[in-house]
């Protein structure tokens, strides 16, 4: 590939999109040309990058000439619908959607966690689901050094986990409970607005939700361990863009609280905010806009008798980490 | 006792203070005259009982002649100061605090879990906890049926649960938001708006909150197991009044989630809402003002290869059946 890179967005528009391309601003990424796409009815409408305004162009099947890497945050099903053009046009897909993260054929990737998957990728390299790249970042390191048996999860999830709207909606929904007014769901289900609703995502087998099977399958798959337990309640929380995930797990090998915070003071994405003494543990309004993970609240689990328990609660930005910058850092390791 | 009771509620003006008085209406409770006792800055000022005003006095040490059960919601250092004063008035406490609630010769009790145990009170009775008290009207069934050997909590706990100024904090500061005012945490250690804090009450023993080890030490001893494993992780979420709580438990005995529906669909306290078709779970908006702890999301977790481990999630009203309702169900036992 050559040392600058032709890149397609696509979902230019959405919550995910928009961080994309700030991400690669951001970060600087070798961008050659940047050509924005989304559907007919954004095209037309501009986007800066780099103080330029960049016209979004309608998402078409001939739309990946020339492109080296084309970022999808689309949803499953425009990720589908393009994938033939995308590869057949020689560019490689990182796609944000749950389209083809299961596939046997796709490498999904946390580049925190498992980068030299990306080698065996036949053009499509998949981002895994927010909450599960959040967490594993956290993890990982933990069970690279002593082996992680079983983990038990809770999630707080932002608005920003439905996209722009998912947050429009707390907003105003927010605003008409303040005012008194009668409050009108139409994206989420029921009230989200000083309110929770637990069930993010369809309804699957065992009565688990797809976003919580995520977490147990997308893990396995990422850490190469089919025998992994998980189990997950996924909850979404009137929050508008950071996630929070309280995690209890248990490993193969003793592990205290000093040899986790040993562990993730120097991992990759982690930052340890662990200082109960000063009030200072993972919150929202922290992890927003940062691209490390937040991980504190760290516990030897009080409910065991062995030292192979560990308790901790994390946050991390739902829209950066969770999706626009794992996808432009897979995009790096291109 | 008579068939009608002299009763005082101590901290009247507070936000379980309030629900009690309600509470004692709605329930009809047998009150032959009821006294309202709080601090000298609300005395003077009068609340409405059964259509009457009822003029507020100020508490204090002989406020308590003639009375037989003083209800206290006054926060633990105003419990320990009049406890005695109560006592010697021949009256029988039922304090809302956690002054008395580990004490030997003081019963923790909730109506649906552990009656029994109101019998050997020396005129002290401690209402538990909220989150422990609403997990337990859920759990407790299970527990006499398949005997419960392990359960891990992570809970989403109302701004209700810091009393009315947290409910006015989280107001307040939403609005502040919204106009994207500087926001300014006065009562809550940090910004509650639009995010969450996983801190609660003090930091003790291995790093956990009192609040967490609350659930653990309470949950032992009305259940007399001293031996039961439980660890918690205590949140306090952007959310007005009622408490949520996910559970993962582990059993001695096998169990499905079939048998916990048919176990819990006739337990006092508790309302099944676990129709995940039709998009019916617990929620918070759904158990503000509900006497009922709502029990949903039952699933056989899927962490374990045996039929031991159940995940459910949980909601009840905390100023209700975590506060006010239970201490006059206490109440209403003598």
């Amino acid at each position: 590939m050559p040392r600058e890179f032709n890149v397609a967005v696509a979902g230019a528009t959405g919550a995910v999109g928009i961080e994309m391309i700030q991400t690669l601003e951001r970060r600087n990424f070798p961008v050659k040309n940047l050509r924005l796409l989304a559907s007919a009815r954004s095209a037309g409408k501009k986007l800066t990058y780099k103080g330029t305004d960049i016209t979004i162009e309608e998402l078409k099947h001939d739309s990946f000439k020339g492109i080296d890497i084309a970022l999808f945050s689309a949803g499953a099903d425009i990720s589908k619908e393009y994938v033939k053009s995308v590869v057949d046009a020689g560019a490689v897909m990182i796609d944000n959607s749950s389209a083809f993260r299961m596939n046997d054929d796709v490498p999904l990737v946390v580049p925190e966690v498992n980068p030299e998957d990306i080698k065996w990728n036949k053009g499509v390299i998949a981002n895994p689901n927010c909450t599960t790249i959040i967490m594993l970042v956290a993890v990982t390191p933990l069970h690279r050094a002593k082996k992680l048996k079983r983990l038990i999860a809770s999630t707080y999830q932002a608005a920003s986990g439905a996209g722009a709207e998912g947050m429009e909606e707390l907003l105003s929904q927010t605003r008409q409970a303040l005012n008194n007014e009668v409050l009108t769901p139409k994206f989420f289900a029921h009230q989200i607005a000083f309110s929770l609703i637990p069930h993010i995502d369809v309804f699957l087998e065992g009565d688990y939700t797809k976003e919580e099977l995520k977490m147990v399958y997308e893990s396995r798959k990422m850490l190469h361990c089919p025998e992994l337990k998980i189990s997950c309640t996924s909850v979404r929380v009137p929050i508008m863009r950071a996630h929070s995930e309280s995690l209890n797990m248990e490993f193969v090998e003793d592990i205290t609280p000093a040899e986790v915070r040993e562990i993730l003071k120097n991992a990759p994405g982690v930052k340890l905010v662990d200082d109960i003494a000063n009030k200072r543990y993972p919150m929202p309004i922290e992890a927003t806009g940062q691209g490390d993970v937040l991980v504190g609240r760290i516990r030897q689990d009080v409910s065991r008798d062995d030292r192979k328990g560990i308790d901790m609660f994390i946050c991390g930005d739902q829209i950066l980490k969770g999706a626009a910058l794992n996808a432009v850092q897979i995009a790096e390791l291109l």
